[in-house]
C-alpha cells in the first residue's frame, strides 16, 4: 500500500488516468494538475492549481511520457493551462523527491542533475519496453493491414532488428502466418530467431534479402533503410519505421521512389492507450512502493 | 492452360484484375465490360461495350462479387455504364457455358434456370470461404485494434461459431495473445477448440459466458447476440459481427445500450483486394479449367 505517499501529477493523457486510479487504489495522497478539462471523476485524486506549494511535500513528482519539452513545457491533454516547469519549482521539492517520466529531454534531465533529484525513465526499462512493445506491434500490424491490398498472412515480411519490439514484431507477424524473416546483428539474436521458426540473416546482408519484400518493420534507430536498400525493394513493399524519430528509413527517398514509408512512434498511447496506461501504472505503483519501503528503512 | 476458351467478365472492381490476369496467364480469350474508367492496361484482355453479341461464343460469363442486385444490375467500380443483366442476354449463351459469381441473388438465380444455365456461386465453396477468412479475420482485428483503448494480447475476446471463418478468427486472436472463449453449437467443435488451447462453451451457456468480455466476433448468421446477452456485457465490450447481412447482433439496443457493435461484411475484398482477387483467381481458373476438359473428353 502506498498510504501517506504523496504524489504530484503533472499533465499527461488518457495514460495517466490508469496510474490515478492504481495509485489511488493502493491508497496514495495523488494531487493533479492538468486534468482541468477532463469530464469524468478522478478515482479520489485532488484537483490543483500550478503553484509551487504543490512541489513542497511530494515524495513522487509524475510527468508524462515525453517528461517536458526543451523549453520545460508539459503536456497536458486535458487542459488549456500552461505547464512550465522551472528551477523555481524544482528547488521546493524534497530531496528524496523521485521524479518519473517516460523518457526526459535535456532539459529536464539538467533540471534533475541540478537539484540532485533522482530521476526515472520509465520507457527505458527493459520491463515497460516489453510490455510497450505489445501495442507497438498491434499498431503496426493495424496499419499493415490498412495500407497494403494483400493478406499478412502469406506476406513475406521482413523484421530489421531483434531486440524488446523486434522480438513482439516478428511474433505477431509469424502468429498471423506471414513469412518472416529478422535481421539481426547479434549470432544469440540469429540462434534465438532460428530457433522460434524465422529467417535470420545479418543486417549486413539486408541488401541482398531486400528482393522480395512485401511489409518491412524496422526497429532500429540509426540510417538502416537507406536509398540503396529501398531502391532493391519491390515497388508493392510497405516500410512501417518503429524507431525513435527520427526512424532509420529515408523517408525522402522511399517517397521519391512512391514507395508508402511511415514512421509510427508512440504506438501505444494511441492505440492503445488503456493497456499503455496500465503498463506505467504497475511499473510506478511498485517502483514508489520500493522507494517508500527503503525510505521507512532508513535506506 | 485454356487456350480458345471464350471468357466474359461483366463488371466488377479490384478483385476481378487479378482474375483477368491469371486467366490472360493462363492464355485464355478475355474480353471484359466495365472496365473503360481504369487507367492501367488489362494484360491482353479485350474491353467491350455491353452488347448481346458479347454472350454468344462465351465458354464462361464472370460477374463480380454480388452477381447482379435485384433487378439484374451488375456493380461496376471502374465504370459509369450501366449493366443490367437480361433475359435477352442469357438467351445468347451458349448452352454449355457456366455462370461464376461470388453470390447469387434470387434474380440471377432465375436466369440461370430459365435458361439452364449451370451457376457456380464461388463463395460457397468450402475451400475460397476458407481462404476468404484469412482477409476477414485480419479485417476483423484491424477494426478491434481501431476501436478499443486495450491490446488483443491479454484481452478477453469470445468467437461465436467455429466454421470456416470462426476457426480462422480464433487463432488469429489467440496468435496474438488474446484469451479465446469459443461458442459452439457441435461436439466435435468443442473438443476441436479445446485441443487447440481455446475455452469452448455451448451457445446454450451464452449469457453465463458474457459477464467479462472485451471482444466477441461473431460469426452465426441468425439472431444470437440478443438484447439479453448485451444487457450482460460489460459496457467495454466491442461487437464485430462477420455475419452475412444482416447479422447476428441486435444493433439496436447495443447502440441504446451505449455498447460499439459494427456489422463487417465484405472485408476481404475491402482490407485485402489483391489476396481476395487471387483466391477467387485460383479458384475461377481451376473451375473453368476443369470445365473445358470435361467438355473436351465429350463429358
Amino acid at each position: 500500500m502506498l498510504t501517506g505517499v504523496q504524489v504530484l501529477m503533472l499533465g499527461g493523457d488518457a495514460r495517466q488516468l490508469e496510474v490515478i486510479r492504481k495509485l489511488s487504489e493502493l491508497d496514495a495522497s495523488v494531487t493533479v494538475c492538468g486534468f482541468d478539462g477532463l469530464h469524468s471523476s478522478l478515482d479520489g485524486a485532488v484537483h490543483a492549481g500550478f503553484e509551487e506549494a504543490l512541489f513542497e511535500n511530494a515524495d513522487a513528482l509524475l510527468l508524462p511520457a515525453v517528461g517536458t519539452d526543451d523549453n520545460g513545457q508539459i503536456h497536458a491533454v486535458f487542459s488549456d493551462l500552461e505547464i512550465v516547469l522551472t528551477e523555481q519549482h524544482m528547488a521546493k521539492l524534497p530531496s528524496h523527491c523521485t521524479v518519473y517520466t517516460g523518457m526526459a529531454k535535456p532539459y529536464l534531465k539538467q533540471l534533475c542533475g541540478q537539484f540532485g533529484l533522482r530521476l526515472v525513465e520509465l520507457f527505458d526499462r527493459d520491463d515497460v519496453a516489453i510490455y510497450n512493445s505489445i501495442p507497438t506491434a498491434e499498431g503496426a500490424l493495424m496499419m499493415a493491414i490498412q495500407h497494403t491490398d494483400i493478406t499478412i498472412h502469406g506476406s513475406q515480411s521482413m523484421v530489421l532488428g531483434f531486440g524488446r519490439t523486434g522480438f513482439t514484431m516478428a511474433r505477431a507477424l509469424h502468429g498471423l502466418g506471414a513469412k518472416v524473416k529478422v535481421g539481426v546483428r547479434r549470432s544469440e539474436h540469429f540462434a534465438r530467431a532460428s530457433e522460434m521458426g524465422f529467417e535470420p540473416f545479418y543486417t549486413g546482408a539486408l541488401l541482398q534479402n531486400a528482393g522480395n519484400i512485401d511489409l518491412l518493420f524496422n526497429t532500429i534507430p540509426t540510417m538502416i533503410v537507406t536509398a540503396q536498400i529501398i531502391a532493391n525493394l519491390p515497388s508493392r513493399a510497405v516500410i512501417i519505421d518503429l524507431a525513435s524519430k527520427p526512424g532509420g528509413t529515408d523517408f525522402r527517398f522511399a517517397e521519391k521512389r512512391g514507395i508508402k514509408a511511415m514512421l509510427a512512434p508512440g504506438l501505444p498511447g494511441i492505440v492503445a492507450p488503456k493497456t499503455a496506461g496500465r503498463i506505467i501504472a504497475e511499473c510506478l505503483a511498485q517502483l514508489i512502493m520500493d522507494d517508500t519501503n527503503k525510505r521507512g528503512n532508513g535506506i
